[in-house]
């Protein structure tokens, strides 16, 4: 399934959170993540992003939707996905 | 439509973005909104988001989706939409 997820994390716990994404996923934008994943693989990723998180303060959304071709994307300004690449 | 909107701003721009997002959407976390757009209002809030932003700086990513059935939506940690109701 296309996964979309977002963020929101106190800055002591913002770099184990892009660690852990981006072995899933791609980054798109500061706290933003998309790609392809099994439902098997992203259950992974949200019990070890729980483990990582303060529910009481931090956030997770995760979008899903079955088919990519269901979505559309645009991006204005400044794209930070090209950058991401070289890292 | 159904429309997913996040952005990231330099801090002096943020309040202004959030202040024009929420004239058409809702906020559902930190730089995250979302809700159902016309076409035409969605290509408005995207020409008058171009005007607050500094591209080479600042960007901005929608999603758009035609129905919003196609999406499934999880929502971990802490929800600010409860506390944005009250603003």
């Amino acid at each position: 399934m296309y996964v979309i997820l977002v963020y929101d994390m106190a800055t002591e716990r913002v770099a184990k959170m892009l660690k852990l994404c981006r072995q899933y996923l791609n980054w798109i934008q500061n706290s933003v993540f998309e790609g392809e994943l099994s439902e098997v693989k992203l259950q992974e990723l949200i019990l070890k992003a729980r483990a990582l998180m303060n529910e009481d303060h931090d956030s997770l959304i995760i979008f899903t939707s079955r088919h990519e071709r269901w979505l559309d994307k645009q991006i204005i300004g400044n794209e930070k996905n090209s950058v991401d690449n070289f890292l």
